[in-house]
């Protein structure tokens, strides 16, 4: 049967909800596989369950910790006899409600597969569950003098496994790659049961990618039980600096100059005055509250070399009219600039009783463009919007405000999240850098992909999930989401 | 129908031969739509594009030259109504036998298609079409002080479409990652002529990455007609140097302890003394003929980085007993010593009727070990064995002299290849580093990959690419090849 020949998949796939009847049989069989202690069912216990770091919600039926992947295996086989959807988890603090169960059914959490199995620092690599928690790695791999790459600002708490399911980035992507880039090869399980090892230690395997397939496929094509990783040595020399900006663009073209003059720092994060005042209420990291824009730049390395990208970096911020550029004199300024940002989205939450990110990509070259044209959008909306954001990358973060108790206000926050993306997706952008598309994008997949670009994805989806019982009505579009979503 | 459902391909599908009425059918319909002067046909056309730079051969039917990607999808779409297999070819300097016709039918040589399309400098961008070579990429760039990283040591003939095929690597693999590391989209043809595109401009695209899955694919997915890779700016400074031992084992552990000290440089080539002997005589690089090994190690980066890493470097050959380090005092010593080593293969001719080239990968750490036995093999059947071979990835590249003439010989040749192939699977590492699987390593397959790993793999090709049109009996172990394979 040819690819183009499988049924469209943008039909919904029937999942009737469970009956307690039904429910009852399926719990007692996942509890002879795992013990009744790691099988969730009350409904109070499944409450935690429902929601994740977007705005969506959906109710799982039960709630599995499995500890071994052949655990996972036994799962994935009577869910698929009972015709169960599968919803894997790792922290929950996922932007676009990838582990949001629209369907119900089994959620897997990997809380017990948390382990660190295998580190070999003379050839770089190192072999994880998918529950580790993302820094827990770099924090055991310290005392060797070597690190993680990937580092989402959720790193305190977010997993690996939950990386790998949304390719997920951070600020230091801009160098570095994303979580991709830094995976080599993983043990999963298929929609059929099968334990299958895809990649492996060494950087490129013969046969197909199928390890980079998988990663970023949002839980849609199999679940994660092993992970092969890169680590790398820690840098001898980290230095952090910010710029002060009096105008967004200024901000703006020292972003696209220092990358154009061959000077790639590890890191450039540009805030707002929004995001300033926020952040600076919130963890007094020394940022200023007057400023149209703050670069937080990062360049590490050899000593020497730091030194001489530092001086390259603070003339072109200059030749840009930085009203100021600090280098932080130690590793606590350095730490508290950095807890400044990576706290960002939580000092939000000080002065808005909710808000909704974005996280759209554009050539570095049209940020000045875009960013006023989210201006523009939010404005016309008559919503707040703050930008907190990997500049380096182009990748926007609209951070924008709105209280859901005002009637309309909250349909207006997604017609301006649309507006933006299709600005983003005219400039020549994308629709997500790091978050995914889980439920939230579905739609905006058509703004860069064509109707036989996505049928392609979707067949590739229809032949490794047929049933489509892995993580159903994430990617993308199916008609007829269950009425227990939250309707925003 | 699920993917492990799906029949199973190691099935030969039926290839019959074009009848000579059929063929002229052929002919007919693509000069129709090329023009007669790009539909080659004669058996004297026909001749160059029966063998690559591999050991294996096979005549094709006919031999086309498209101008666009149009063409290209009418090439397939025509095919495909004569069931006429399809072969992509880039230079046909591809080693493990991809672009070899081994069922007939119709190769795509993509020489008209060789322009490059856009640079975006300011966004690190550039498209370009696949039968573009990969050095006129960075010399095209060179003067906006910017080049593609990828450089296998064909450079100067490769096309950037056969190093996505093959997803090629280089020397500068080593800290730069291979050919997959900087394509960040392609449009393709699909097997059923679609034009489709994958990924775009951006680092991380939304949805499956396809382009991930299609890079290395070797042809048996689809055809690339446009290719977005990333460029970057030229270094600040480079050195090269060398560094000369008396026993391998030590310039391996030298190896070993540079990566594992933090410092990656650029490059770390080895050649042992039939190398070295070879490529003096041929090129006279100023490489000393009596050492055991010669490390050929490059740093870049800015200055300062650089002259720190070098000292780094110096100091451990040194503790490794390193004979001599010398540093190419400038750019026409620099250039000297590379043109030694990316001439190495040509300059074997010089000292053996026929050779040919492993590729196996193991972990840096197991170099000592596997060297020894690769000595050991070889020596076993009475064969010379010379490697030159990028130490940094730990990928060898082991060249047996023969003799084609000598009776048995190739059959040992043969062997003693897949007995090296076993060390390197055995010692955790894997059966090729950048030559990809072709024709030559279908078997190894298993070495490396479960059934079941195996399965998921044929059956990805099996939805993409039903009829197996596209670039049939290459990756994946077909019975019944066809007779006019040479029977080496």
């Amino acid at each position: 049967m040819s690819i183009t020949e499988l049924p469209p998949t943008t039909v919904s796939p029937a999942y009737e909800r469970l009956s307690a009847a039904r429910k009852a049989e399926v719990v007692r069989e996942l509890s002879n596989v795992l013990g009744e202690r790691y099988v969730l069912h009350s409904p109070y216990d499944l409450t935690l369950y429902e929601y994740d770091a977007s705005i969506d919600r959906g109710k799982p039926d039960i709630v599995v910790l499995p500890a071994t992947t052949q655990d996972v295996a036994e799962i994935v086989k009577i869910a698929g006899r009972y015709h169960v959807p599968i919803v894997p988890r790792g922290a929950g603090t996922g932007l676009s409600g990838g582990a949001i169960p629209i369907y119900g059914g089994i959620v897997i959490v990997f809380t017990r597969m948390n382990r660190i199995l295998e580190v070999d620092v003379d050839n770089l690599r190192a072999v994880v569950q998918p529950g580790l928690v993302n820094l827990h790695l770099s924090v055991a791999l310290g005392p060797q003098g070597f690190y993680y790459v990937p580092d989402p600002s959720s790193q305190r708490s977010c997993t690996i496994g939950g990386n790998v399911g949304e390719n997920a980035g951070g600020p230091h992507t801009l160098i570095y790659g994303v979580t991709t880039n830094h995976v080599l090869g993983l043990e999963v399980v298929t929609p059929e049961g099968e334990i299958v090892e895809v990649g492996g230690t060494t950087y490129d395997t013969p046969g197909y990618d199928l390890t980079g397939l998988l990663i970023g496929s949002e839980g849609t094509l199999c679940i994660a039980t092993k992970i092969i990783v890169r680590i790398v040595p820690l840098p001898e020399a980290v230095k952090t600096m910010i710029a002060v900006f009096d105008e967004m663009d200024d901000a703006s073209n020292t972003v696209t100059e220092i990358i154009a003059s061959g000077v790639i720092p590890a890191a450039i994060e540009m805030m707002d005055r929004m995001i300033l005042q926020a952040v600076e209420a919130d963890t007094h990291a020394g940022y200023p509250m007057n400023a149209a824009a703050v670069l937080l730049m990062e360049t590490e390395g050899l000593k020497e070399s730091v030194a001489e990208q530092i001086e390259q970096i603070v003339s072109i911020c200059r030749k840009h009219h930085a009203r100021v550029v600090r280098i932080a004199v130690d590793e606590a300024e350095r730490q508290l600039l950095w807890a400044g940002r990576k706290n960002a989205f939580g000092a939000v939450g000080r002065i808005s009783p909710e808000f909704y990110v974005q996280d759209g990509v554009v050539p570095r070259t049209k940020l000045p463009i875009v960013l006023r044209r989210v201006s523009e959008i939010c404005e016309h909306y008559g919503l707040k919007v703050g930008n907190v954001f990997h500049a380096g990358d182009g990748n926007l973060h609209p951070l924008i405000l709105f209280d859901s108790q005002i009637p309309g206000e909250v349909e207006r926050v997604r017609q301006a999240g649309r507006e933006i993306l299709e600005v983003c997706a005219q400039a020549g952008g994308t629709i997500t850098g790091e978050h995914g598309v889980g439920l939230e994008k579905q739609a905006e997949m058509a703004l860069i992909f064509s109707d036989t670009d996505l049928r392609i994805m979707q067949q590739v989806r229809t032949a490794w999930n047929p049933r489509q019982l892995f993580n159903p009505g994430k990617l993308f579009p199916l008609p007829g989401r269950c009425a227990d979503i939250k309707q925003l």
